[in-house]
């Protein structure tokens, strides 16, 4: 029988120097000494103690003086952004896009490759020479990188750091992504769920407060959802949280491969979007046309004919949002979450119309209405959110004070 | 913006005491000074001043020593089972369910209270009352009384402690249960919905590991969800986590007042499987018996006639079963959980049927069955879950560590 583990000294030192640091991370202009002890509850002297250890390290540093009535001046201390460095890699089935970030979380880099379907060795080759590149470009010293995080399409055998048959990511049978990046890079690897990794980069960018809980909703070539608790990703026993596609959402809808009916995976994904609009006679071109760069297109066409006023276009993509509407209303009743932010790749072409749909219909069906309402949003990220993700997944991983790690080892 | 708040030393102090406790509560023969340091990863020194203070207060007494080999015997500590008690109450529909637990989380006394439909506040005088009735017979010393646990239908007002329009409870409008609770009896109160006292009551019962994940599926008049992980009962943003009536797991189901077809709430509760029943020609009585009395009677009828061999009655119950297994097959995908407990007041009746049919359901539904299985089985609480649970919901917040009390206030 497992126990639970008390916690000593030491343990406390290091969890104090993680909430100072994320402390005068968060804060855009820095803080003063007084404003940490404020904000962090600590003591005077264990703040001076902290910040000197983070000054010798070059983590922040002393920025200016404030001169505040009587006594001496406040220094305000600040992040050394350019003191560490992440690289986030999104492997999508149509494209990969790379993000090198600085500490305080700012895209440095950025850049995409198109692979076409390519044995998995050679992709991941691709991705070690193009992230080797970029760290040139920007002249970015190797000692000040913290490591890569790959965002991968789920799910994943988190222990092996593999990607297992991901449906739409063809010839990826098990393959050992975390391993073998890792060899090519010399960098630590963490290999994470797109989905996980988005909602990370939610709350590394938004300037939310710590304890912010949010469903996150991930638009890419499936649908997956991933849920933020107190500021923190949760993951899943086996950091396979959120595999939503084949949750009924029109019980009417088309048959799925699972044997039931009106799936997300069969109903929400771009592809069977497309294929509805198809259906609805939205384009003109070749009906048989396939593959993940025509779906891109199409959805790209009927988002842009639903805003010229196509009502064929429109209706198709307001009855989408209404099953996706369905989804958020069983994900938000089961999980009981503050507010909803909507993002991933697909994201910012329906945007519109899924903002003015979603909202009401997911108050009808909330099974708390009487108490709250839950808020419905954009990402604040883009649509590089799995990129940006992953490279945050990695400074989260460093840098964010977490209550666990407060136990003593094992 | 909110900051996270840092740790200090006496807050260390009262998280190792609770470890401390908690680790002798849970071993059942009682664990020496040396083991507790060896499962703890305290030092010999702090183990040895905490438990001379939990000695000091009668939570814990010395209970015989152990030679092993030369040097000083082994005194073995044990937990004072009767040094504190809660008081747990299950509001039901049907009958409310009255538990006292000592602090091991025995079963001291229990009572059953059938309530006929009654004003809200004439069955919280009742409660009072039995409550009072029930200290009074096990000679319960008031003091060592931790408090009232309330199992009540959701979707509660966590913040107000009210009962909010549950759809089976006629008449409990915005109740203030907590505070005319708590006047009553003189106690405090917590209210907390019924599946997530349930799982807190399964925590406490089960030897398992102090990081055990699971789902609880809770089958009562309705079907609720609750998830236990890392040991700790998840509760959700609003306290009401785990609201599954309107998923969709039957396509082809009936219509259900949301607008939808197939819920949860008209296929798989109690009150639809009669139905079905009913409509299947199990019951030979008035087809027109209505009211929560009658749908219990029928469902106990229905189990003991598919046990008995009749056709139709196991037909119903498996077909029950199947989309039950949907549910739970949604629920896993999205929560990533180490297995799933099945539990609640009508358990008992369908677990044989259920633990036949569901586990393989769940595996072919599984979206990483190629990583793992999810082993599903019964609740090791019985059909009191409920009450025992909510008695365990005070034992938990008075006595269980958590690290996010390491954070100093605000």
């Amino acid at each position: 029988m497992g126990m639970r583990r008390g916690t000593n000294l030491p343990r406390m030192g290091d969890f104090n120097r993680s909430v100072i640091l994320e402390a005068i991370r968060r804060s855009v202009e820095g803080l003063s000494r007084i404003e940490l002890v404020e904000a962090t509850g600590l003591s005077a002297q264990t703040v001076t103690n902290i910040t000197r250890r983070l000054l010798d390290e070059a983590l922040i540093m002393e920025a200016g003086r404030t001169i505040n009535g009587p006594g001496k001046p406040r220094v305000t201390l600040r992040l050394v952004a350019e003191s560490r460095f992440s690289v986030g890699v999104h492997l999508d089935p149509a494209v990969i896009t790379f993000v090198v970030l600085d500490m305080s979380g700012a895209v440095v880099r950025r850049r995409i490759v198109r692979v076409a379907e390519q044995e998995p060795r050679r992709v991941i080759e691709t991705m070690a020479r193009t992230i080797d590149g970029l760290l040139d470009e920007a002249d970015v010293d190797r000692r000040r990188v913290a490591g890569v995080g790959v965002a991968a399409p789920g799910p994943l055998d988190a222990e092996r750091g593999t990607v297992i048959d991901p449906p739409k990511l063809q010839g990826w049978h098990r393959v050992a992504l975390r391993e073998v990046l890792a060899e090519a890079t010399g960098f630590p690897v963490i290999v994470e769920k797109d989905t996980t990794s988005a909602a990370v980069g939610e709350v590394w960018t938004a300037a939310g407060a710590v304890d912010d809980s949010f469903l996150f909703l991930y638009l890419g070539t499936g649908i997956g959802a991933s849920l933020v608790r107190d500021g923190e990703a949760v993951r899943g026993s086996s950091q396979n949280f959120g595999e939503v596609g084949h949750i009924v959402v029109d019980p009417d809808g088309p048959p799925c491969a699972c044997g039931s009916r009106g799936c997300v995976e069969v109903v929400c994904t771009p592809q069977a979007i497309v294929e509805r609009a198809d259906a609805a006679g939205v384009f003109d071109g070749d009906p048989d046309a396939r593959g993940a760069r025509v779906v891109e297109e199409r959805f790209t066409l009927l988002s842009e004919r639903a805003g010229e006023g196509d009502p064929a276009a429109g209706a198709v993509l307001r009855g989408a949002a209404a099953h996706l509407a369905m989804l958020v209303s069983v994900l938000t009743n089961i999980l009981d979450v503050d507010r909803v932010v909507l993002g991933g790749p697909f994201w910012s072409r329906v945007a519109d119309v899924y903002l003015a749909e979603i909202p009401g219909r997911l108050e009808a069906r909330s099974a708390t209405r009487a108490v709250r309402e839950i808020p419905v949003a954009g990402t604040v990220v883009g649509d590089d959110v799995g990129a940006v993700g992953a490279a945050c997944v990695v400074l989260d991983s460093a840098l964010t004070p977490r209550a666990s790690d407060l136990y003593l080892d094992r």
